[in-house]
C-alpha cells in the first residue's frame, strides 16, 4: 500500500491553514484554529470544484496498483499502470484523478546511469489511450512515448545514460489535461559517480511541486490560475532499486531530519503551467545542482528558479531544532497550498 | 522572398490541433480531425480578435523588404525597415503587424564578435516613430536606440563584442505596444572563439517564442493572458554573413535532422511578457549554454529556464527516427500554439 | 530622515510615463505630457485602491524611525521597528503600508561574512504580530523568525556565514499579506574575500523590485495581477556598516555613474508572487553572481532571470552619455512600473 505526504493550503482564505494530511491512510490533522467561515470556504470551493468526469470514468475509481520494479544487472524491469482513482487532494475534496498507479503525483522511479530500463504501461482506464513520457530519455516521441490504446499494454525499451531528477508525465493529446488531472511523477537517475557532496548528506527526500485546475477543465487548465499548489513528498530509503526491488515507499510522517544534518531534497516542479521559486525557510541551500546533473553546481542559494518541469538536486543544513517549512517563494502559491514542513529534532 | 515556419494552435480548444503552415506561401496543413466546433471556435478567435488598426495603418499592408546586409572586413552594413505588414498568426487570422522588414519575429541578423555593426532603419509607417534596440550592443538607448520618425531613416554605428543569442526589438514608448504587435526578432554575435562543441554539431536552427495579444490593445497586453503563444523557426544554413553577405534566408520545409545528429538550437525567448521553460520531446539538452555565451554552460538539462527576453544555445542529440517536438513546459502556453516540429530520418 | 527613489508608472495607459519621485521630502516629478485622461486615470486608480485598513490601523501613520545599526568587532547590532506608515507608492496614492522602520522596501542591511547578528524588532504595531525572516540567516523558523506580539521587543541572534544579497520580510502567517502590504528589504552578507571583479568597480547601487496589489486584499493579492511593480533603489557608498555604523543612507537623486564606469547593481527581487527578467537596457552584464555568490558567475548576460525572492550582483559597462533605463523584460510590469533610470555624463 502506497501511503502520501501531502501539504496543502484552502485557497482565498485569509489565513494561512496547513493542512497536512497522510491520505493513504484516512488520517488527518486540521489545525484547532479553522474558522466556520474557513469551513464554509472549504465547503464552497468542493461543490466549484465537483467533478464532472467523462462517461466511462464517472463510476470509476480504480484501487492503487503498486509500482513493480525488478532489476536483473543493468536492466531494469518496470511495470506502471494508467488508471482513474480518487484522491483526496484537499480536505472535503476528491478529485477523480488520471494517475499512474493510483497516484498523484506518480510513484517515484529510480534508476541507475547505465541502466537499460524495459517499461510495460497497463492502461486500465477503458476509456482513452494515455502514454508515458520519461525526460529522463532519448526516444522518437512517436514510438517510444506512443499511446496505449485503453486496455492494451505497450512495452518499450530506453536507456538512462544521463543522470537528473527528470518529469515524467502522460504524454497523449491533449497534453495539459492529462497532467493537470494527475498524470505526472519523477524518475531520478543516480549519477554513475554520484555526486561530489555525497559523503556529506544525512538525509534525502523527493519533492515533487504539482498544480491543480478546476476538475478536467480543459479551458481552466489553459486560461485559469490554479485551484490548487501543492507539495508531495516521497522518501528514497526503502525505495532504492538496487536494494529490493521495489521503489516509491512513502513514508507517512512528516519529513523529519536531526539537528547538523545535511538534508537532500531531489525536487522537481512538474507543473503543468506554473513556475516555482523554490526555497526553505531557516536556511540557505549549501549546494545546488540544476536539474540534479552534478556538473550544474551552484553554491549558497537562497532560491532556486524552477521552469516547469525543472528538477534540482538541492542540499543544506539544519542547525537549530525546530519546524523548517519549505515553500516557493511566490506566495500566492502558497496561499494555495505551496508549502510543506521539516521537523528538526535534536 | 522570405518564408516562415510557425506553429500554432488555436486556443482554448477541448483539443490540441496542431497547425503546420508555410506562411509566405499561403500553403497550409490542417490536420483532419478539425471538427466543426474547432472551426467555429477558429472563426470566433478571429472574430474577436479584428483588427482595430490606427487610422494610418487602416489601408496599409506594406510588401515586406528584404533585409539588406553587407560585410567589408569587420564592417557590416545592414538596412532594415519598420513598416506595417498583414501577418497570418492564425489560420484565417490576419494580423496587421508592427514588423521589422515584413516578418513577425523579424528577420535574422547573424554577425561575428568583434563586427561593427552600421544600421540604418528606414522607417516606412507613415504614422508613428520606431527605433531598434539590439540587446547585443552597448549605446545610450536615448541615442544608440533613437527614435525615427516617420517616413525617415536613421543610421547608427554599433561594436558587438558579446558573443551569445540576443533579442533586438522596437524601443519606441509603449514598448509593449511595439513588442506585442510583432516589432521583435534574433541578433545572434557568433563568438570568436566558437563553442567548445562547434565540432560535434550537424544541423543548426533559430527558434524563436512570442507570444500574442488583442490586436494593438494595450490593456489586453498589459493585464490578460497571451491569445497565442507560437514558435518560429529561422534556419541558419544560407544566412551566414560570411558567405553571402545576407541573413534570414528562411526555410520553407519542416525542420529536419538525421538519425544520431547533434542538433543546436539558438533559441530567443522575446516575450513580451511571460518566461519560457524551453524543452524537447524525446531528448536531454547535452550541452546548453545561457544567453548564447560560451563561458555559461550546463549539462543534461531536461528543460531551460528563459526569461523575458533570455536566450541560449542549446544542443542534443536525436537518436531515433520520428518526430520529436519543442515546447515550452508551461502546458497552458502549448494549448495556445508553443509547440514546434523536428523530423528525423534515417 | 531616510529618502528613497522610486520608479513608477501608471497602469493600464495607453504611454508609459515615468514619474521619478523622491518620496521623503515630497519633491515630485511629472513628465509634462501628463494627459487629462491619464489625471482622471490616476484618480481613477486611486479611488478604486482606497486603503480599506484594519481598524486599529485606521488613523494610524506612525514616522519613519531609523534603523539603529552598531559593530562591535564582529557582532553587529541591529535595531529595527515593526510600524504603520502611509508610503506614496503612485503619484497621488498613498498606501498606509506595514513596514520595516516606516519604508518599503525596508532599509537596506548591510554586514560581513562572519559576523555575528544581534537582531531586535520593536514591533510598533498596536495590533498584530510581526517578525523578520532573514534570507541570509540560518534559524529555526519557530524560534529565530517568531512572531513579536504588538508593542513587545523581541531579540533574536543569528550568523551571516553565506555571502549574499538575500530577501528579508515578515514571516507571520499569513506571509502573503505581510509581505505585499510592505513589509521586504534586502540584507547583503558581503563575501570576506570579495568578489573577483571587485577591482573594476565604479558604482554601486542597490536595486530592489517588488510588487503591490490592492490595499491589504489577501484575494487580489492571491489570485490577480498585481496593479503596480516598481523598482526602489538605494545606494552603499554611505551605508556601509564598517564606516559609520549605519546602513541605508539612501540618496535623493537619480542613480549617476560616468563614462566608462563599471557599475554593479545588488538587486533583490522580493515579489511577493512575480518573478522578474532583469534587464539593462543599452548594456550587457558582464559580469552576474547569482544570489550574490561569488562562486555562481555567469557572463555576458543580456537578462537575469530573478525568481521570487532570488537576488543577484550584476555588472556593466556605460560606454556613452545618456539615460538608460532598468526593466524588467516582462513588459506588462514595465506598464505598470517597473522601468528606473541611471543617468550616465561624460
Amino acid at each position: 500500500m502506497f501511503k502520501k505526504i501531502s501539504f496543502r493550503v484552502v485557497i482565498g482564505l485569509s489565513a494561512t491553514v496547513l493542512l497536512l494530511s497522510a491520505c493513504a491512510d484516512g488520517n488527518e490533522e486540521a489545525e484547532n484554529d479553522v474558522s466556520p467561515d474557513l469551513e464554509d470556504a472549504i465547503e464552497n470551493v468542493s461543490a466549484e470544484a465537483a467533478p464532472e468526469a467523462i462517461e466511462p470514468h464517472k463510476d470509476l475509481n480504480q484501487d492503487p496498483v503498486p509500482l513493480e520494479m525488478e532489476r536483473d544487472g543493468t536492466d531494469v524491469y518496470i511495470n506502471m499502470t494508467a488508471q482513474i482513482t480518487d484522491i483526496e487532494i484537499d480536505k472535503g475534496y476528491t478529485y477523480k484523478a488520471w494517475t499512474f498507479n493510483g497516484e498523484a503525483p506518480g510513484p517515484l522511479v529510480v534508476v541507475n546511469e547505465g541502466d537499460t530500463i524495459h517499461f510495460t504501461l497497463d492502461n486500465m482506464d477503458p476509456a482513452i489511450p494515455h502514454s508515458m513520457d520519461f525526460h529522463a530519455v532519448h526516444a522518437a516521441p512517436d514510438k517510444g512515448f506512443a499511446d496505449v490504446a485503453p486496455n492494451e499494454e505497450g512495452t518499450f525499451v530506453y536507456d538512462a545514460n544521463s543522470p537528473g531528477v527528470f518529469m515524467y508525465h502522460c504524454g497523449t493529446d491533449p497534453v495539459l489535461s492529462h497532467v493537470a488531472n494527475g498524470m505526472h511523477g519523477v524518475i531520478i537517475v543516480q549519477p554513475e559517480d554520484g555526486y561530489p557532496t555525497d559523503d556529506e548528506v544525512d538525509q534525502e527526500y523527493v519533492i515533487v511541486q504539482n498544480e491543480w485546475y478546476q476538475y478536467n477543465d480543459l479551458d481552466d487548465m489553459t486560461n485559469n490560475e490554479p485551484s490548487q499548489v501543492v507539495f508531495s513528498a516521497k522518501a528514497l530509503e526503502d525505495g532504492q532499486p538496487n536494494t529490493n526491488g521495489t521503489v516509491s515507499a512513502l513514508k507517512d510522517e512528516p519529513l523529519t531530519a536531526k539537528v547538523g544534518d545535511k538534508v537532500r531534497f531531489y525536487i522537481n516542479n512538474v507543473g503543468p503551467n506554473e513556475v516555482s521559486s523554490f526555497h526553505v525557510i531557516g536556511t540557505i541551500m549549501d549546494d545546488v545542482y540544476l536539474d540534479g546533473h552534478p556538473d550544474n553546481h551552484l553554491t549558497g542559494m537562497q532560491t532556486v528558479m524552477l521552469p516547469a518541469s525543472g528538477g534540482a538536486v538541492v542540499e543544506f543544513t539544519v542547525k537549530e531544532a525546530g519546524t523548517y517549512k519549505f515553500v516557493t517563494h511566490q506566495f500566492n502559491h502558497v496561499q494555495k497550498g505551496a508549502a510543506g514542513v521539516l521537523e528538526v529534532t535534536e
